[in-house]
Formats: structure tokens, C-alpha cells, sequence
């Protein structure tokens, strides 16, 4: 059995990209009886971007509400939140010594972000040590990651071997990176990829009003109702082929090709496909956020069971650096 | 009544220039009925350069026996291992996000220490920070330093004021140094400052046929036995001056002046003042060596105290960005 092992960014409220483009195709993997799953919400690393305690505490129940809308079996995998468990930021700590400080440095990701970012700060440098604890603490072997997080995936395995050196074992299993190259790109109501930093995302769990209202700022271009349209070059129609069914999609690429079929017709269609599909993922995640103790102790149960395992991990640790155990 | 923090470097035996420089010191002011005394032994530091767990164990229990052996009251006071806290890698990680990356770039003595060592790891470049996690964990008020830490102490003030400002509160006590000028440099054997890196040093725990050759190797001129030597120059009657009682002091002196009192002669004194002197804590310190679940007791209890303190301060922290309490 192969552990799985994501960390699940909590920056913001899952939109319709991360759940097209990573919560459902994360959830299905984990149906995968070979595999064990095991899901933490990064709240720590959001710390280097995000300060806002309040904020930060509601999307954070926001991600869980949405795991857990889509169906992810919590009891059978483990689903926890990082911040809960001390052994991530102890055992980051013992890595930072094992971390040479050119290879921080060289950091693509470090860079880009030192170049966007005004806040610089010194979690956003030593992030990826941080991510090698969360990876090394569970012995986890495979890690799907998007191409931009193989040069962490790599630190991490480089870190651990240095460590294994060391310790003249092979105490931490060094993972595999899973690079998914088909990763959908969820396009934004402009067009660009959906991302809450270009403020082009669709959050499907506001209230029908506010999503019809973001549904209708879809761009489209100038094309007359009377005349025909290109559906491939329309942002409209690509969100709606993402989620209708293939009939629905063929009509409306019909009507499109045809004429006296507007873009305010496709994106009445396009809310109301929304309103159908996530209906039930809608009500489970407005229950949750209207029940958050029930939430809480969701990720409680979780924590027990990956605080069992990072424990044994990080009494072997200690014993290998001579800290007791 | 002020709280005074100190943190122990533990990355080697303690040797008389520590012993006196800064242990016997630190123990009397800690006898101060004014001060509250909150002294830790640095162990997480010492990783950033010591990476033998074995080696690090034995430095820290002969750490612990040394201030035992000198008398430090660790029941008054609050004495205990920092890696056996949780909350200061904990707050670390919290505070490296409050920390500007180019702060810690610019740090003379990151600077300093990246010409000098071969291994320039992450744990040497965030070693300030997790210092300032140290120091407000405990909302200590004084950090008494040397000059070369001056700069880490502005650091955790410049850290916890960040903090303060998002929380909008003081929930972190600002220490203030207090630099001792007065400190004593004491010379090794060949003269320089006495220190674990310039192999130089005296260890008084030695057995004593180790502790008088090492005594026989401090660097002496080439005059005749017959003449007059000038104690003023000499490292043994500098020694010797830092030991003796004043008329001991005053009669080697004179010896020394007169002629006809060799080396020899005042290394064999220096050698059998260390014995007397040093007999009650080469004793205690024995004990504690061969006691060593004694001495995990004493630091157990204090840990007690710390961790109380310490889950105080990370509970507060912890609301404040949002991860609960």
C-alpha cells in the first residue's frame, strides 16, 4: 500500500478551479484501494503570505467544508490540520541544520515570490523545509504535485538523504514526486487561469444571487445575439463543457454555431448547470460552516491518528540527534 | 520582580574560561532576590553546528552538572533543556514570518559565521530567530549578553514588536539587554581568549593527572630559572591571580620578581590551587556524571515550569493568527 501524502493550501476559499483542477481529481485517487491517503491543510505555510488571524481561521474551515462537500472519506484516510501537530515545526527545525542555505537561496519559487511579494520574510525562504518535515514526518512515498513544486519534491528527497546519512539508516522514506501533466487549467471569467490572486475566480458556494452575479461578469466578446459564435474561443462555453453533461454541451455548441443564441443565454445556462451539479455539495458545505464544531472534531479525529505516526517519527529523530527520545 | 533569561551554549564540556566568565556570574546574580532566573540550555542551537547525537547528549548533561556543581538553585529558579519544548520551534516558525529575510541577510554575525564554517545550513541563517522565540516565549525582561550578541537582542525586539503591532496588544514583553562590559576574558593556555575553538582550554573536570598535563603545557617564555620574570606577562600568574586568594597572589609575585622560582614552580601551584578550589564542584560534578537519571530528574522538573509558562504564551499566540488556542 502506497501513502499518498497533500498538503492542501489554505490561503483562501476553494473556487471552481481547485475544485475542477485538484480537490475532485485528489478525492478520486484517494477512492484508490492501493493507496492510503493523507490530507493536511497547510496552515502554517499560509502564515508566510497571510497574517489575518480571523481570515485565516475561516478558510480553513471553508477547505474542510469543501473536502468533505465533494465526499472525502475522512474516516478512511486521515484528514488533519497541520498547525495542530508540534512535530511539523519541530522537525523543520532539525531539517533547517540539514538544509544548505546556497540551495534556499537558488529557489525558483523564493525567487518569483521575492520579486511579487512586498512582505519577504523569512518562512517564505525556509517554506520548503517546512514542507520536507510535512512530507518526511509521515514516511509517505508518493506526493502529486504540479510541475511548479517538483524543485521542493527534490530539496525534500536531498534533505531526508542527508539526514539518512547521518543517522546511518534509512529513517525517512524518500518520496516520489507524481506529476500529473494532465492538470486541467480551469480558466477565470477572463479567461486567464482561475486563481484567487487574479480575482477572475467563481466561488460556487456563495449564495445563488452572488453567483449569478459573478456568473454574468463572464468576458465574452461583441458578437451580435442574431449571429453565430465560436464556442471554442468562448470562456463561457469552455466552464460549461467542464461541468454539463456531453448532450447539454453538444446543444449548446449547436446554438452557438447556429446564431440568436446570446451570451447572456449561455450563462444563464452555465449558473443553472452550477446550481444543479453542486447543489449537494452547496448544502453539505453551508451545513458545515454553519456547524463548525462538528468540523472541528472531523480534523480532531484526524489529528489523533497523524499524531500517532508523527510521534513515532520524531522520537526516532530525536534519538538519532541526541535529544532522548 | 524582573524575569532574567539566559540561554546556555551547548556545544561542548564547559571549560574554566566559561566556568568563570560567564557560569560563576550568571549563578550570582541569579542569587539576586530581585530577579526571577530562566536559564535554559540551548541544545536545538548547538545543531546548527554539531550534528553527533551521542556528542550532544554528553555536552548537555555535563552542561547541567556543571551549574549544578557550582550551586545553581534550580529549584528557585527555572532550569531546564529547550528541546524538550515544543512551543520554541513552534513559535519560531510563527515568527520567521514576521521576520524580513533581509534582517537576517544582513546579520554580522550570519555573515561571520558563513566565511568561517564549511556547513552553512538553513539552522545558522534562522538561528536568531528561533533565539527570539527563546526569549518571548517567556516574556522574560532581561537578556543578559557579551557585545556580539547586541545585535540578536535588537532583532527579538524589532520580531516581537511586528507581532505586537498585528495583535494589537503587548502580548509580547520587549526585553532589554544587559551588556556586561565587565565581562573577563579569560586566556587559554597559549594566551589567547580561552575557547573550545581555539583548543586552548582548561576542563577542570579532567582527571587530575589529565588536568596537570594540560596545566604543564601553558605557554611560558625561555627565562633561566635563576632571574627575575615578570608575572605581568606571564598566562600561569594570570591564572593563578583569577584562583588565588590575595596573599597567595601577592607571594607569587614576589617569587616571580626575585628570581630563582621557575615556571615549573608556579604551574605546580596553579595545578594543585585548581584541586583545592575546584574539589567541592569536581565532586558534585562527578556525581551528576555517573547520576545521569538524577540529572534528567532536575531538568525534567524544571521543564515542568517552562512548558507551563510556555503553552501560556503559544496559546495566546496562536489565537491571535488563527490556529486556535
Amino acid at each position: 500500500m502506497a501513502r499518498v501524502l497533500t498538503g492542501i493550501q489554505s490561503s483562501g476559499r476553494p473556487h471552481l478551479g481547485n475544485i475542477l483542477g485538484a480537490i475532485i481529481p485528489a478525492i478520486e485517487l484517494s477512492r484508490n484501494p492501493q493507496n492510503e491517503s493523507f490530507f493536511f491543510i497547510a496552515d502554517l505555510h499560509s502564515l508566510t503570505t497571510l497574517k489575518d488571524g480571523a481570515e485565516r481561521q475561516n478558510f480553513v474551515q471553508a477547505i474542510a467544508a469543501t473536502w468533505l462537500a465533494f465526499g472525502f472519506d475522512y474516516e478512511q484516510n486521515t484528514f488533519w490540520r497541520q498547525s495542530r501537530i508540534q512535530e511539523h515545526t519541530e522537525l523543520a527545525w532539525y531539517l533547517n541544520c540539514f538544509t544548505p542555505f546556497p540551495m534556499l537561496a537558488n529557489a525558483t519559487s523564493f525567487k518569483e515570490k521575492s520579486e511579487k511579494l512586498s512582505d519577504v520574510n523569512a518562512g517564505l525562504f525556509t517554506y520548503p523545509v517546512l514542507q520536507a518535515a510535512d512530507i518526511l514526518l509521515y514516511n509517505a512515498h508518493i506526493i502529486p504535485v504540479g510541475k511548479d513544486q517538483k524543485q521542493h519534491l527534490e530539496m525534500t528527497k536531498d534533505i531526508g538523504s542527508r539526514f539518512n546519512q547521518l543517522a546511518g539508516s534509512d529513517l525517512f522514506v524518500l518520496p516520489e514526486p507524481q506529476i500529473d501533466d494532465r492538470i486541467m487549467t480551469i480558466p477565470g471569467i477572463d479567461g486567464q487561469k482561475m486563481s484567487k490572486s487574479y480575482h477572475n475566480y467563481i466561488d460556487i458556494f456563495q449564495p445563488e444571487n452572488e453567483l449569478k452575479k459573478i456568473t454574468k461578469k463572464i468576458v465574452s466578446d461583441s458578437t451580435p445575439l442574431d449571429e453565430p459564435k465560436d464556442p471554442d474561443s468562448d470562456i463561457t462555453f469552455k466552464l460549461f463543457s467542464l461541468l454539463a453533461s456531453e448532450s447539454d454541451v453538444a446543444t449548446m455548441r449547436e446554438n452557438y454555431l447556429k446564431g440568436g443564441y446570446g451570451y447572456g443565454h449561455a450563462k444563464q445556462a452555465l449558473f443553472e448547470c452550477m446550481l444543479e451539479k453542486f447543489a449537494e455539495p452547496r448544502r453539505i458545505f453551508n451545513y458545515y460552516m454553519e456547524n463548525t464544531a462538528e468540523l472541528e472534531h472531523i480534523l480532531t479525529q484526524g489529528e489523533i491518528k497523524a499524531r500517532a505516526i508523527a510521534q513515532q517519527t520524531i522520537s526516532k529523530v530525536r534519538q538519532v540527534l541526541g535529544f532522548g527520545s
